[in-house]
């Protein structure tokens, strides 16, 4: 056997372990009962503890030392980079400083779901600040070890190869027509009748039959796989027994139904993934920022059209046993593209929703510099809203205690959300270019030829390149601001959806 | 940190791993679908091999040699007895021999579920064959091991101390009266009316709420554990996270109810373990007839009783909304003590069960002592059902191929179903001698004092103490089938029920 053959059985059994702790952590959210979970965190720590004495078993670098590289393909080298790239994420950081930084998010983010509800600041602040603390100290030691700066370190975890740099260019081109095009959008919408609003109750039964029936529409398979509920919707599960969740308001049904749509885009991009490579680094997806690409391709560049609101308000109707001019695909889809200036990330639309990110990017990257302290994060939230969003939060709960990321120490993840919308965008040109009547076949409900170019595109080449060489591959160029940049215009600046 | 500490430490580990591999059973049982078994198979192999890895590392004995036995307390020394026979059992066997075994059962389970439906049992002999040939070879190795019979060491996998002697002694006293209680039993059957049949359908949601309610009534935490539906009822998960699951037949609630409570009787066990023993040896069940014997205490012991139907049939006539005379007390208990002669196992009474575990126990025994081949199994299971219940099968499927067990490798297991139902019966005695109120209790439903003493002599003992010495601080007495049979003759000889 040789090097590369010991070390990608290695990494077989830890992709199976990871396996074992995606369904744990699905089971956790969807199926646990509220007192179990105590009794699950030792569960999870013990599994999380053994891969990590795996992936850092003394003998793992005398392994990758005597890999030979000449017989390997292009494949296997990109593999032996990703589990190169693992296992200098998991040996960058001495064991008691991961210890340290578990346990201090952990007790932070449990103190954080109190502190949000309680609008307390103060309460969760010495907690906060021992994970920045901490966080820094673990960026530091990364870089060392991956010869880049602290952020970028830590934007690696989540989106490989990353940098603060790339980030900068493409925020950078966002902020200098992001404000115009909101105020803009808001004008447009202020001109055009406001939308007539379906009222419920809409039986949650019928919501999650309809859901259902969608993802199937595009290709869910359910033979190995579920859609349950859980408090904060979510894709789990492995690519062979995926885990979607949802979560339904007897109020208001596009909520869930688009939940629904947006995770069964990270669906597809798991199931697409290829098979003989399961288990390995290189054939798993390609970062955070290519993944929320396939939520938002789903969600924004295909549902929230006009041609998707043809094929689907039949269906809605039919599921709730209702009719009216409320319920036309034009009006389902001004309900579906409404702007509003709002303080909630997660509720935000799509033309807002880069705002919050840019204002969390600027931030977490401040911190992590060094440049701005938690005792003046309150402050700095409320500036930047006022800045890019043009309102102020009326308290921390609806300001910079909104979002679980920092107080559960992710740290580098926000920036993906915006660069996923505009890979989305970019990909969507390029099918545009090859499928010219892509809006007929949405209306006609045929996805399969959507989703068989997001695989032979995407999908299928799972980490064997880089981000930006796939999307090279897929659209003639690297990421850029361009096509996002259009479609915002095209749909919120113009009177007619595209 | 002392080698006991050590060890202690290991098992915590091997313990939490063992839970994870708990909840992803119940939940490939209840939750996967059927497309996700291949992957998830994978998985539990990774999982299996790593605890088994953790179990067998290299300097396991130098720590059990390195144990100070003398600051140890009995709780700690029994630990350390449990953990000891953990790793014996673990180490006995050569890992190519373990590999060999755990392929030839799956093969030999899959392929039971063909053979089963098509009566084949030509089809499967090859495969069994080769389990048992392996299965005896483990015996052997373990046998000299544990410095016991072969078939003893099978069945200490799953009767700690358990062995063939203690068996004997206990199945040979009941042979001699089983047949003719029988053939009381159903003479007394005959000269009564028969009972009324209630019929349905019986929508599964009321039976789900049904068997819920009963569930709470007994003390089973929702708040740490679920009910829900799979193709094999079982009682799973973790003392901490209880995942009970049932199936429902529309035309027959009693089968749903019956067997919820039984598994109830499981997950009380469970729950009763003592939390600060958690993951350790000796704070997990004492063996599977103790085990057996709790959820046959509530089955057979509580619930086939006219108190527990007098409290139970109010609560089902406002479940289904029904009433009249096959709704009374008198009737459902008339109906849930019916005596049959027939062919399956699983759905036998409490009369003629233990036939079917005396033949089964027989069988195995010789299998494991060379004195049965798998040829000639079809031959002896038919003149076994002769001899013990007076019936020819008419078909493999519901004759030799009608359990899991031998083609899953579990030989060893028949036995302790019988010694649960004799050990239930003999604790049954005791309660009555302490709670002379027992019958008003459970017609009350006031459940909770007999769960605490239930709790107070057998779950909080958890495997501190052999199964036998429980019983004898509990009953004054080792097991024997005096109380047994008394209960049988009681309830199925007499015209009234106790």
């Amino acid at each position: 056997m040789t090097a590369y053959q010991t070390l990608s059985d290695r990494f077989r059994r830890i992709g199976l372990l990871n396996d074992a702790g995606a369904i744990l952590s699905w089971d956790g959210a969807a199926m646990m009962q509220p007192g179990s979970a105590a009794a699950r965190a030792e569960v999870d720590a013990a599994l999380a503890i053994t891969i990590h004495e795996r992936l850092t078993a003394p003998d793992m670098g005398e392994w990758f030392d005597r890999v030979d590289p000449k017989p390997l393909d292009a494949w296997q080298q990109a593999n032996l980079a990703g589990m190169r790239r693992l296992w200098l994420h998991a040996t960058a950081v001495p064991a008691d400083l991961v210890e340290a930084l578990s346990k201090a998010a952990s007790a932070s983010e449990h103190r954080w779901r109190i502190a949000r509800k309680e609008n307390d600041f103060k309460g969760l602040q010495p907690l906060l600040e021992e994970v920045l603390r901490l966080t820094r100290e673990v960026a530091r030691v990364k870089a060392a070890a991956f010869g880049c700066s602290p952020y970028d370190a830590l934007l690696d975890q989540y989106e490989p190869g990353g940098s603060s740099a790339r980030v900068k260019g493409l925020f950078d081109e966002l902020k200098t027509f992001l404000p115009g095009l909101i105020a803009g959008a808001l004008e447009a919408q202020a001109r055009r009748p406001a939308p007539l609003q379906p009222t419920g109750p809409f039986p949650i039964e019928a919501q999650r039959a309809l859901g259902q029936s969608m993802m199937q529409a595009l290709g869910f398979d359910f033979s190995r796989g579920r859609l349950d509920i859980s408090a904060h919707p979510f894709c789990g599960g492995t690519p062979d027994d995926q885990r979607l969740t949802t979560r339904y308001f007897e109020t208001d049904f596009a909520r869930a139904l688009m939940g629904t749509l947006h995770e069964t885009g990270h669906a597809l991009y798991e199931a697409g993934l290829p098979p003989e490579w399961r288990q390995q680094p290189v054939g798993s997806a390609r970062g955070m920022s290519l993944h929320e690409s396939q939520s938002l391709f789903v969600e924004m560049q295909i549902s929230r059209s006009l041609a998707f609101q043809r094929f689907a308000a039949p269906k809605i109707r039919a599921a709730f046993g209702v009719d009216g001019p409320e319920w036309t695909p034009e009006n389902l889809l001004a309900l579906g593209t409404r702007v509003t200036r709002g303080f909630i990330r997660v509720d935000a639309d799509e033309c807002t929703y880069p705002a919050h990110v840019l204002l969390r990017t600027e931030l977490e990257q401040a911190m992590i510099a060094g440049d701005l302290e938690i005792a003046d994060l309150p402050g700095a939230w409320d500036e930047g809203m006022r800045a890019l969003l043009g309102v102020t939060p009326p308290n921390h709960h609806d300001g910079c205690l909104q979002d679980i990321h920092w107080p559960s120490g992710a740290f580098g993840y926000f920036p993906t959300y915006t660069m996923g919308a505009m890979t989305a965008a970019q990909l969507r040109v390029s099918l545009d270019q090859v499928m010219p009547d892509l809006d007929a076949k949405v209306e006609a409900g045929d996805f399969q030829p959507i989703v068989a170019w997001l695989k032979a595109n995407v999908h299928s080449l799972a980490s064997s390149l880089s981000a930006d060489e796939i999307l090279t591959k897929a659209t003639g160029r690297p990421l850029d601001v361009t096509a996002y940049r259009r479609h915002l215009e095209r749909r919120y600046l113009s009177a007619k959806d595209a």
